[in-house]
């Protein structure tokens, strides 16, 4: 069986962009990178661990993918561009067939997505994939989750609860009908890089969607110190989703994680100007609620209003 | 129990030294920090999986030093100067005093070495540790492990062996007797970062003998496409080392990993400086090998001489 080093050189060595600003890549004690003058430097890390954040025998090439879609996604939060990524991956044993998909996923992504592999580390271990991933910024155009005010829309884009409802069928949660748009969402999700760099100017605030419109906007809210009042009714979701869910689809747009699409706030000036880079760059964009003085996360539904205090996902709180 | 956001806040924001170039630190999607004109970026990332590169029930505080030393080791291995981490802590349970005792261990080393903890990730899953750390350089400053040349001198810093025999009595290969100057030079390893950061100019190339002198030394001599030849004679060993391994105590400090000990190569005519930079560090360095035309690794020893090929430790090559 090949080692670590060769397994690296054989799977990861070039994977990705190709990128002028990177002096030394793989095969060193580290990489070595060049930040443009008057650029910032936005970092990010994120990890799927198998049995968590995928099932066991998920599919190689979209673990690839997703782990380093997760990091995109917050790049993409912060109005950044994605620059280099760096990869730790726990394997229980060299399975080549594997290495080579997975690769393929990342590879893919990274290439369309002009983001180089500088660093990588493989470790025997119980599966799990930890990326972290540099994003370029000019000084001060940063889009913050803590910056919105009382009066903002909130929007998200694309369609939300698909990957959640992808993944409730192969949990046995969910009535498998065969949809492969939703299962294609959760094994392959499109971070809106494009639509986040363009943010700065527009966005009052944007948070990463990994956690699901309710958790996730609740947060975007308290860290602005805001209220956040979503309107269930108009949450943007697939037929794929309504097809597979009927009643229940609500729940899945409102609650369900892992589609990696942004919530946005903006001012209603601002409004037409998100609407027009989300068109410019091929993305929905949906008004689905506002910010209001207050705290927590009021949801209207059919005429109900239901109030929570603090309603968030996390890996340990349930 | 407390969930990922409020643990992450409790354990983690602040954790490490406080700088200026942060300019947006733990606790949104993802951080900001400015690079200074004039610097290149230096970027690596390692991982430590329990039953892997630490024993279960090993103390948090040892975790949380090692998995920034070993990272803090490649920094200085570039001869770069440590700056900000990324930390991803996958954990079966919230188990607040190990994560307090974790925190400790990894923010009193980051404090020492002027590290700031910049974003941070905490799951569900087995026990593992990922740390991506950031340095800065000035451009063309890097010492790479590619660069050294034939005749050049082969030195290691501290001494070697101690981690690999104290890993040997916790796992029952070695009696323990009860050497304290041992297990804490495996559970709180010294990374080598004031050393490293002022080997340019004096050090042909350099390299982080993580997995051992013989390995990573051969590594060294690979990557510059020379022959290392090793006098396992001189290696630098503890005494107690030798108490605790006698007659073997040569194979731990040839063949032992885990010591994150410097291994340099350097002309003859910057032996002194060398000597000089390492005096000023308070750290020992000495000359145990060289480098000539060729390939492999030539090992002597009482007068022996053993010569391989290609002897690399490695996660998945034995």
């Amino acid at each position: 069986m090949a080692g670590e080093t060769e397994l690296i050189e054989r799977y990861f060595r070039d994977l990705g962009a190709h990128r002028d600003d990177v002096r030394l890549g793989i095969g060193d004690d580290a990489a070595i990178t060049t930040v443009p003058p008057g650029r910032e430097l936005v970092l990010t890390t994120d990890t799927l661990v198998e049995g968590v954040h995928f099932l066991p025998g998920s599919a190689a090439q979209s673990i690839g993918h997703r782990a380093l879609a997760v990091n995109l996604s917050d790049i993409a939060a912060m109005a950044a561009t994605p620059v280099w990524a760096l990869l730790s991956l726990t394997l229980p044993a060299a399975d080549e067939r594997w290495l080579a998909a997975f690769a393929a996923g990342f590879g893919a992504l990274a290439r369309e997505q002009q983001v180089a592999l500088v660093g990588g580390n493989l470790s025997r271990g119980p599966l799990a994939v930890t990326v972290q991933l540099a994003g370029l910024l000019a000084p001060g155009c940063a889009v913050r989750r803590s910056t919105a005010v009382a009066g903002d829309l909130l929007c998200v884009t694309g369609t939300v609860g698909d990957a959640a409802a992808a993944l409730a069928m192969q949990l046995g949660q969910l009535t498998d009908n065969g949809s492969q748009t939703l299962r294609r969402r959760f094994e392959y999700p499109t971070p809106r890089v494009g639509l986040g760099m363009r943010l700065h100017g527009i966005a009052s605030a944007c948070i990463d969607l990994s956690d699901g419109v309710q958790a996730d906007l609740a947060r975007l809210a308290a860290a602005s110190g805001q209220q956040a009042i979503i309107d269930v009714d108009v949450l943007p979701m697939s037929d794929a989703l309504r097809a597979a869910a009927g009643d229940d689809a609500w729940k899945y747009a409102l609650q369900g994680g892992e589609d990696y699409e942004l919530g946005v706030a903006v001012s209603p000036e601002n409004l037409a100007a998100l609407k027009h880079v989300a068109t410019v760059t091929g993305v929905n964009c949906t008004k689905v609620g506002s910010l209001q003085p207050g705290a927590g996360i009021e949801l209207r539904r059919g005429g109900n209003v239901m109030q929570f205090s603090s309603p968030t996902f996390d890996h340990f709180g349930r």
